[in-house]
């Protein structure tokens, strides 16, 4: 099931999302995406409506470092005997699909990160690796946004990933787990830059060195996660700059696409 | 005008404290800290409630590396040409006056950093450095409690600093700015160790290499700040380790102190 946060002319509310393309509909739902939906009987046609982030999250911890192929490209070195690398993203960096990306005239070199994000359920601490999905309400697409100078000049790369409108979340959480193969899934970023677009990420989760359990894990032996936090499990190489006109497309096989504009600050 | 946030035997409120020590008493407010007082009518000796961290935060921003002399003992190099560097503590690690710091067993350096702390009282973004009391609130006590075995080990700071408990607050929020010599403020942290008290930063605002309008001015240049969020502006030096038994109190001049035992998780 899909759920999404949708901009109606009645105002904001959470929506389960079926069917695809232009025959895509938006039923209003009573409640979150926590529980079983709760229809209210309104509906919109996706295309009458804005989707918004589909959570806005008390935090966003991520995992750098967790793409073989991406840290030897970024870092240059290999990803063997580093540790896994947790950080923090502020919820005010978050913004929804078509929302843009605005780069300060201070980030010189800002680059797209296409990600899975897993959307917590429940309040949980020490949660084991096997367990994962008990406390997983769904999958969605975030966007690492990432300015490289200030993130080397920094060292702590709060500020570098933190500006905001640096965490693209979206379009949609998809609750159904297992219809997905987490170890098999593709991950691409298409750029268009010019006019042109180009597919600059094309990687896939069977890259990962941590697994989805284990950077649960990871995280909750340190810090209780709560319902709607949001965890960015590591980009795959491919990252390159984006410039103010380009536009940015995460896609991810069985989620969907997070499309956002680039524009100057 | 101090506000406090209390549990009381009829729930959680926010309050404004008047008077010092036995004679303590708190006056339950029926808003937040926000806005000038509304009193309900009940109050209680402070002896008789417990104090709760003054705020829950939606994010806790802090600086690091902000006073020269913390630079050279932990870092082991000099603060010149450093760059401010912030870093996110997640508002799960925020506990009030009095309440455990827990450290899990694989944090095996853990050090109290007492810090004053700022309590952000309006939405705002870009502002300019000397129109920083306009968008604080108030100032508290902060300890940024880190692991230091984690934190240079991980690189990245949020896990070492961002444990659950990491984040003592309080024990209250100050809102009389102008009676602070920002310039001139004594930090200090007492230790108790095995029965025997010793204070182990003795030092001073006039430390800091970025002062409180500069940081204001750094952070809400790259993310917006919310009512509610805090600052932690830096330690000063004297941080050391503490270990479950211990007790570590900080206490800044015209604020109070913000004392906290220290517990195994």
């Amino acid at each position: 099931m899909r759920f999404g946060r949708i901009a109606t002319p009645e105002g904001m509310a959470f929506a389960v999302i079926e069917g695809d393309g232009d025959a895509a509909v938006a039923k209003q739902i009573a409640g979150t995406p926590f529980t079983e939906p709760e229809y209210t009987g309104k509906e919109w046609k996706l295309t009458d409506v804005r989707l918004l982030a589909p959570m806005l999250p008390s935090k966003v911890v991520a995992i750098g470092r967790n793409y073989a192929d991406h840290v030897a490209e970024v870092f240059k070195q290999s990803a063997e005997h580093l540790p896994p690398t947790m950080f923090l993203k502020p919820a005010t960096a978050v913004i929804g699909p078509d929302a843009a990306i605005k780069i300060p005239e201070f980030a010189t070199k800002v680059e797209f990160e296409g990600e899975l994000a897993l959307v917590i359920g429940q309040t949980c601490k020490n949660v084991k690796a096997e367990n994962w999905k008990s406390v997983v309400r769904g999958v969605t697409i975030v966007n690492d946004v990432s300015s490289r100078d200030l993130q080397f000049a920094d060292g702590q790369w709060a500020r570098a990933k933190g500006i905001d409108t640096f965490c693209p979340l979206g379009p949609w959480i998809e609750t159904d787990l297992d219809k997905f193969d987490f170890s098999d899934l593709p991950i691409k970023a298409h750029l268009t830059h010019d006019g042109e677009t180009a597919t600059k990420q094309d990687s896939n989760s069977n890259q990962m060195i941590w697994d989805l359990g284990t950077i649960i894990e990871f995280i909750t032996q340190s810090i209780t996660l709560l319902p709607g936090d949001v965890i960015c499990t590591g980009s795959p190489a491919g990252t390159a700059e984006m410039v103010p006109g380009d536009r940015i497309e995460i896609e991810i096989a069985g989620i969907g696409k997070l499309s956002n504009p680039v524009e100057r600050a």
